[in-house]
């Protein structure tokens, strides 16, 4: 028994599991744990001072040693790379226009108000305050149509993207259509799901759907990521057709639609046909990403499955958060924050597309009408990752529309977010970036 | 335009988008956010309030009134069951007990300190600052060996265990050994996966190791769920070695560790052979299952796909969520806190068992030294389920034995919470539930 105890610690010592200076339990209190006498386990810990891998002392607990590892030293988190000069990622909001006062009142007044009950397990598919608000606000806004029934609150568009997935998979497809270029993040997690990811060309109408052979499909049909075209009413109803004919289900990714300057929101493909469409929604955009709150609008026949596969990923998601969003939806803060950052994005961008015209007038600009990035076409035959590596080299952070596609394509450009760009620096940023540019041309 | 817009809004009330009582926004609002005139859209409301669609009202904006829908009337949410009088669920805690206060005040001071950058998107295992406070905290209080870089915050337990089979799955496991009788909700993770799930008999030692045959086990070793008995010294060894020559993985359930009443706390298995064991920890039976915070601690081999596959389902946890938590660790809040209950169930529980004794003195008591419950025993040939039953008619709600079961078995039992269960209801609730016990002996 001495020996077994005294090869476990000096293994798990090799191994480094046990760190130099690491203070094991008295001779008493492992004893106790393992059920032996003290005195196997003082003699075991002397063997092993003995051996150099411990350090003993009269009274008190030992230490292990510095002794050499078997196993190779673990890997420590890298040193964060030189922040960019100019930050012009397309997936980022400006978390700086996050109402914090506003959020944390909110928080604490839904906190205080709650019954006891809201802190204890709470029902899959969410706080139904949140869901009755999300009911209204979005078919106030966004033109969606669903009772709080159909609504499955989650961590996310990742976590409503992955819930979904199961969901298909537990139906037996195999195939999910995507836009090409889109997120390369959902196609990581729908091929780890095991399904074949079937990219669909996308043009300034949206995404192509002829010829669509998948057993879901996922758009983002108010704005497309990353080309930034509207899907067109024509294409919306091949959309609808294609699903009741094929049974396959729409997957609406709503990212940023609340961000639209130039017209009047585009009506959410949902609100169309209920049945067909799933609503993916975000508040990653208008508020921060870190709140981790999204949700799902499933149709009626989905919502059992979308409620009991929510149980199955982490039960629901943090009920004071959900309240705390309820309160900022039914107050209008939330309709008054957005308002307020649109005003803000539209004059970055409105410097933005100055800005370029002025720098790069030789280059065309798509997307610009939603949303918080445009895309800044570049020359065929020009390779706009050498231009993003080149760009990174000179701190500028921009990914190149060839990191999006699924399929190589001759064409080329930049995603440029403005999000994260303060008025100040659209000036600054787009000299920079245009200089990189110029160097490659 | 006017009657387009009149036209659209009351398309909405009519499709239900709108539902009664929704505030629309302020005629100038809503000429801002459409750049129409004022006037126009104070006149389509007043038609729409003619044609009955909308109470307008002065100075105010408009509500949506009652109509009758093109939609079909979506099912309504069951009424919720009558409440019982005594609720003995045995996996919920007191949330009553949750320091409310000082997590808001934690919350609001992380918040305000925080760089804007904890409100982007972050790292998929956690926020440094909570890794670092549990590598500590679990340290101390738990015996468990980490290094922060080992932990990863999941959304309690639940998300623990998918996460882990997530892994195991991809790893080529196919069977997955429990405690038997365990959490059945464990049980349905599991075979989601399309893994086996292997039960293995729980004795007053624990889970009986012989024979153990499958790719991962899950034990409760601090407080076997539902019997309540310890895993022994000598079954930890067992299954040490078990783990060793099979390369099974053991997954720790550490649930309600830091509530044991009568010596001083077992040691996590985990410190015992950080290389082979999982600690899956929660502060669901500590602060609240609301806050759906829990942690796993992994192996170091496993640490970089564990965050992986965390990034594959929600991409992160909520972050000020965290910060809080960290704050409430760090500042010891935490520890007091889990005293001051450990010291309010430990008089709850002495009184349960005073009123058993006196109420039902011919039925033993086990798993009485740790947790929020205990197991009573019932003789042979008497239906747990059927005691249950007349239990939830007398309005008392307690869970039998049988309920947990995998194989069935012909003891049975009633698995007491007393959690929930106030001093002063401690002795009218034995009385009401000895009342139905001898009923049906």
């Amino acid at each position: 028994m001495r020996a077994a105890l005294e090869r476990t610690v000096r293994e798990e010592i090799r191994a480094g599991a046990l760190r130099e200076g690491v203070r094991l339990p008295s001779s008493r209190a492992l004893a106790d744990a393992l059920g032996v006498s003290r005195g196997v386990v003082s003699e075991a810990y002397g063997q092993l001072d003995a051996q150099g891998f411990l350090v003993t002392r009269p009274r008190a607990a030992p230490l292990v040693a510095a002794v050499p590892r078997t196993a190779a030293p673990r890997r420590e988190p890298e040193p964060p790379a030189p922040a960019p000069r100019f930050d012009l990622t397309p997936t980022t909001p400006d978390v700086t226009l996050f109402p914090l006062t506003r959020w944390l009142a909110a928080a604490q007044q839904v906190a205080r108000r709650a019954s006891s009950a809201t802190l204890d397990y709470r029902e899959p598919r969410g706080e139904p305050a949140l869901r009755a608000a999300l009911a209204d606000h979005l078919g106030r806004t966004r033109g969606v149509i669903a009772e709080p029934e159909q609504i499955v609150v989650v961590q996310g568009t990742a976590q409503g993207i992955f819930l979904l997935l199961r969901i298909l998979s537990a139906r037996g497809a195999s195939r999910i259509a995507v836009e090409d270029p889109s997120h390369t993040t959902q196609h990581e997690r729908i091929r780890a799901f095991g399904f074949e990811v079937v990219p669909h060309p996308v043009d300034d109408e949206g995404m192509a759907v002829a010829g669509l052979d998948a057993d879901a499909v996922l758009v983002t049909p108010a704005h497309q990521f990353p080309i930034g075209s509207v899907l067109s009413g024509e294409r919306r109803r091949q959309l609808l057709v294609w699903s009741r004919e094929r049974g396959g289900l729409i997957v609406e990714d709503d990212y940023d639609a609340e961000f639209r300057y130039d017209r009047k929101p585009v009506r959410a493909l949902q609100g169309l046909s209920p049945q067909q469409v799933v609503q993916l929604g975000t508040v990653s955009k208008t508020l921060a990403p870190a709140l981790r709150l999204g949700w799902l609008v499933v149709p009626p026949e989905l919502a059992d499955d979308a409620g009991h596969t929510k149980r199955l990923l982490d039960d629901f998601s943090p009920a004071l958060d959900q309240l705390a969003l309820a309160e900022l939806l039914t107050r209008g803060d939330y309709d008054r924050h957005v308002r307020r950052a649109r005003v803000a994005y539209r004059r970055r961008r409105d410097r933005l597309l100055a800005a370029l015209a002025k720098h790069l007038p030789g280059l065309t600009i798509e997307g610009v009408a939603a949303g918080l990035h445009v895309l800044l076409r570049l020359p065929s035959g020009v390779s706009d990752a050498g231009i993003a590596e080149a760009a990174s080299r000179a701190r500028i952070r921009v990914p190149p529309l060839s990191a999006y596609r699924i399929r190589p394509a001759d064409d080329g450009g930049l995603v440029i977010g403005y999000g994260r760009l303060h008025e100040s620096a659209v000036e600054p940023a787009t000299r920079a970036l245009a200089k990189v540019i110029e160097a490659h041309l």
